[in-house]
């Protein structure tokens, strides 16, 4: 006991500590408790790294018992003890904060201990039994850190590209649809701001669908380099304390787990340190988010007003926009994709410094890549997801508008520069804007043509 | 009802929506709640944050009752709700996510709501009797999302300035300690990963703390900058709504009430619109990471080994530091601070592009930037902490493995330079390094000095 | 003779190298030429840089003469080579790459070299007489490159941002001069790129006369941090190889001959190695650079059209807008400046990375922190006069239209949400929205107000 | 005549001006010399960008004239100036600044003028004869800025990655040689800058192989995303003023032209203003930058000392480290490349920012990607040559050392943790390290092996 809350005494070389009783967790779980209270965000905050952590596990015990190196006791209650872990039970057993030292040392610890303890349960022992399991020499057999660890955020971080691309993909039919139904609405486009030619509002949307398709793409490539797997090298890629066999083994296990096309590093001790699938995995995600931004950008813009902007579209309201200006709507659905955008472009930052900080045979810092990259990776996934519900799928053209102020532009003068030069061709132009003529009768004026002729080419 | 948990119903322009009766937050944060979820985290994990929007909402109220523009039951209500939620109560009513569009207006609305409905409460009001005490009419009375809600970032990060301050300054003392408990101990100083000339270990602890106490000079020299407020501006700088005196009236009440000195804004249009003391303020936390950081890869450095590294120094083992390698001990907590200082870099990029993209007379991206700035002075403020008392002001020096370093060192020669000339300094330094030769030695053979003289000058 | 170019050899520890004849620079001139080829920029590409090593050098040969380390006639010439670097000769003597490895190395041998040179022709010595004036032992007397290159980097960023503050100023009295010229011109003020509430343009550009003015402030204190100098730290802080008196004398010239308020660094281990003075420099370029950036963005959105953008003001044309649009002008002044900070926020993520990487006793890449302080406040200082020359100056206002859409505007409401309450102020302006009727009009309709009250309400 | 230099006149729609007679660029270029004067960087020092829009005019000419938009003496003339640039002439005309405004305009517009006066060089005119070849209506005939812009980049990018490409594969077989020739040496290998297992200087020289070549890999899997080319899009996407066809034919010309898999771009008004083929090619830059930059903190890390570091390897002496410091040799390369990583890494911001920036039609900000891209490949091509030539081929290995070190180190214990279990493991390293006792030895204390067993199963 201790203050009340029943205790369990548990000790590793720095001594003995009390941790609830009724901890799956132990001691080592408890001295990173101690040493990491910084960002408040448990590792729990991230299921998908909890889960990815429990299928590694699932996959070493599997592997293990395949080698003799488990009894079929043991093997089976670790395995059923990473199944409940997978199915999402426990995890506020994983109370390591995400920000930690130790390159993750403490997350597979805790997850070392947390499996130990729900294993001795299904077999009807006491928590802290560690001579019938434990949560190094059985647990953690035949893995280090350094393997299981980047193994595990590789896999949550396909986990959650795997959610973003459909969700992109649904935000790129979103546009598509809309660049559709806009596909006879001329407008006037514009370029550094300044107008420029005639063009359609579906170009512009159909321009959108295309940009976030091509990301799909993107990401998608970036999947098979994270899903090579470091898993047998322990340490440093020498692979001591695992077994001939056991890479061969877990890897094979780890794909029939998940279903996904895990392959062998082809360099152990090259994986061991190299965070390259972060970086790409980060880069890609920031190219999504500047091009999201750079959209919602044009959103903002195309939808200002109503009075006194372009107001060229209409988003849908989706709360009122002021607490001092009444009947205002503002766009918060592209405001807040923009500033996800800003928050992936600075972790992505982060990313790449921790990577650069890496030294000889491991990368310290992969804790802070697996929590921007888990970060900005489920962030944009819910604003894809809002962007698509609360704004894109409900934009309208301001079509009477937008066809008024194609009418009068001079921009289609362009059309006549191969007819009349450009030189001419920016005469009427200037003089169409100085003296409001029409642009027909501007180019008449500056060239051989008639204003007949002139209509009828710029048609 | 609504699903067995009791309603009431409030509307805005949009129409009318289900809240729960218990609720002190209404339509307009049930909108947000729908549009925003994007982190998961809520405005309340930040209760600096919350606590600054009431404070600033207290003194709307005392200068409004001033003004003749609230009874004073409204007045005494207001104040009597702000103060609950300055004392820590009612956070959990702020449950609109941290990342949110709207420029804030959200942030606004979910204290305006809470607030008139704590006040409703202890005047012996239903919630939702907003005929009585207005969200917006009252709450909000001389105000605008555009001037409350940057004065509460401003105000929340000064408090989170004045926490990192102390702590960083508790880490001066700490290094300073070490620099005068290790001021005998000789070593071999290097640059550029090379042996250079001596120096003390206390030379370079000193340093350290000399390096963060300038941090601190830095951090302060950001707060006056961050009490400029905007509060009367209300949309745009104009105070449309706040009438003839309020402006000074909320500033001084804001004075009393926070001890702070709060100063008025010299240009309320560029106040409403400018990021330039978050920019700064941003830019001092990213500086106090850096130097950090690149403390922590000394300390790093320094402790590398014990039996293959520089092993000049020993950092208290905190936790075992690999779940293979036995006995290993790493440098964990100079790691997480490491990695918040990533973090805060990348933050700082975030603050920096949403800054940029702010438009016309508002930045609406004001939400990614408070966050950013919260959670870089949060982390470091707890980073800087477990830094001192987990790691510096236990570390040890290997003070006799130093000592014979640097008697055998050929840098000493440089003492020489003055006397025996650059080039023949050399020819000895490389000498001594070939041969084994002792520097002195070297230096009699290159010059016409006497190894007895030698080694006087070298002393 | 060496391919028909005259030569003469130069050895260092490496061996001998044949330099031309005519170089004032030698042997470890020519060995960073070959190591270096990196950017093709040498550092004569940087004047203020190349001026400020000339003056330490020449406050330092001042000093060794008045300790008696250098004869008057060493001294003498040695004081005149400088003078004619910082008049400006010589430069294209400092040929080696500003990218460079060796903390600065190559850029101090480079000067010592030239300084060497340049001091025997004045006595009439040929090239390469190292035994009367040795670049090391002589030119370099007393210093250590780590000591004598961040002092020069720090000379010349004072200098850089001398040369940009003053165009600062003159930006900002720019914008204050059309911020007068505007006061008169109401228009519709822009929250979100929604309409907001009425201001007037000198509103507008009296507020960016006010963040340039800011931003000048924010310059100017950044320059005493980088006039603490650490002279006499030489190699790593313990000043060995510099004599008693020394540090005190060379303070004492450096402030006679550059003018500047340059003091003696507080501790010279940690001023050998901080980068806390050049952080602080990059992020106010950097404020200064997402200042204008924003800024450069409103002018480009107000000045968009001419026929379907806002169109509240004209930049002057500085040239035609495009190779096909005929008559089209494009806002490319603002748009090189926002290019510039695009740059320098780049810039001020290299600055901060490396800051961080310093090792130990000295910080390595002060190279590249050069380079991107220098390229920073270069390009920042040129933007600035082409944006005040080129485009600020000239801009005016289309007072017509701003004023047709201010009339028509319903953000008028606003004013009278004390009066009738937020909720029929909603009702109001939506109304007049949807219905075309004018503001007066929707107010009289959902308040008790009569048409002509409101209107009064609404002047 | 004007100051004595011969001069001819050019005029535009903003009148006339004096161009020096001799000058094949005309009132375009004249403008925008006078509009950005910013970074003293003419486009001709990114002579792959010159070379790039010579030969896009040179396929858009050939096209031209297939369509009968040109005469075949007006073809050939173009056709032939193009060459000549192509060919490395008359680039010192290309002197528009690198940081421009006007989305590329200006550089397009030196292009026209001085392919048009070239043109008409050779067919016996004088220059400006305009009538005969004009530069908009025939150089630029049935182009834009907006598709001819970044056409030419992309295709300066692919021929810079071209360059950089092959340097990086010789890195990783001069990396890879040394592995090999280190494949027999033990050291001690590092995790957390703690000693850890023991492997060989071959792994660790191996995997730096490893990792470059994989860098090789993604860099190449760029290219085919820049040689997406959207010529034929003109102004916004529409096509305007390029005939039918002409879009068809400009791509089979420029395939024929380069040699390279050109394609058209899937949609034409999305690749108008897509900046995600430079965003990825910047990363895989960054992506690079970021490893080379660890493998150089490694190489540096490693040839620490050389009596108080790692001393594992030796660099080769490139030049005399220290101005006081005699004999020190710094490892100057690596450094370099770190600097040069570092901008990399800024650059890589500056895009991203740029990118972001784009608005409606067009990204106005692509010169700054522009310069940002080649700069950085140009940068990396030249430190990867200079890293193998001038370091990575000479490193040696102090064998000696490493082995005597690996023999002592109590890391050897963890491959006895399936045996002995962790905890005895652990007590078993504690003991050695703190008695001095050998490994074998201590095992024996804490299990049941004896000290023969525990020394074979350590062999």
């Amino acid at each position: 006991m201790s203050g009340g809350v029943r205790v369990r005494l548990e000790s590793d070389s720095l001594g003995a500590v009390e941790v609830p009783a009724e901890a799956y967790w132990g001691v080592h779980t408890f001295r990173a408790r101690e040493n990491f209270p910084i960002s408040g965000t448990p590792i729990s905050r991230h299921p998908a790294l909890v889960r990815a952590i429990a299928v590694v596990k699932q996959a070493a015990a599997r592997a293990n018992r395949g080698l003799g190196l488990l009894t079929a006791g043991q093997a089976e209650a670790i395995d059923a003890a990473c199944e409940r872990i997978a199915r999402g039970e426990l995890h506020e057993q994983f109370c390591v904060d995400v920000v930690q030292g130790g390159a993750g040392t403490s997350t597979n610890m805790n997850a070392n201990e947390v499996i130990a303890n729900a294993a001795l349960e299904r077999l009807g022992h006491e928590r802290g039994r560690y001579d019938v399991i434990h949560p190094i020499d059985d647990v953690n057999r035949s893995q280090s850190t350094n393997d299981v660890y980047p193994t595990a955020i590789r896999l949550a971080v396909v986990a959650a590209l795997r959610e973003l691309i459909p969700e992109l993909a649904r935000l790129a039919d979103a546009f598509a649809d809309r660049g559709t139904a806009f596909a006879g609405i001329r407008k006037v486009g514009r370029t550094q701001l300044q107008d420029a030619v005639p063009m359609t509002l579906g170009d512009e949307f159909s321009a959108f669908a295309v940009a976030v398709r091509e990301d799909v793409a993107r990401l998608e490539e970036a999947i098979p380099l994270l899903l090579e797997c470091s898993l047998g090298a322990t340490a440093v890629g020498t692979g001591v304390t695992a077994p001939q066999g056991f890479r061969e083994a877990v890897v094979a296990e780890l794909r029939g787990l998940t279903g996904l096309d895990v392959t062998p590093a082809a360099h152990l001790f090259e994986a061991t340190w190299d965070a390259g699938g972060f970086l790409h995995a980060s880069a890609m995600l920031r190219r999504t988010a500047v091009k999201l931004s750079k959209i919602c950008n044009d959103l903002r813009l195309l939808a200002s007003g109503p009075q006194a902007g372009l107001s060229e579209i209409r988003l849908p309201a989706r709360q009122a926009g002021s607490s001092i200006m009444p009947g205002k709507v503002n766009p918060v659905i592209p405001e807040v994709v923009n500033q996800i955008a800003f928050a992936v472009i600075g972790a992505d930052v982060t990313v790449a410094v921790a990577a650069e900080g890496g030294q000889l045979q491991l990368n310290a810092f992969e804790p802070i890549i697996a929590q921007s990259l888990l970060q900005s990776s489920g962030w944009l996934t819910q604003g894809v997801r809002v962007l698509r519900e609360h704004c894109v799928e409900g934009i309208e053209a301001n079509a009477a508008l937008l066809e008024e102020r194609v009418g009068r532009s001079v921009g289609a003068v362009t059309a006549l520069v191969p007819v009349i030069g450009y030189d001419a061709a920016t005469a009427a132009a200037r003089h169409a804007l100085a003296s409001g003529a029409t642009v027909a009768e501007s180019v008449a004026l500056v060239s051989g043509l008639s204003v007949d002729e002139a209509e009828r080419l710029l048609a």
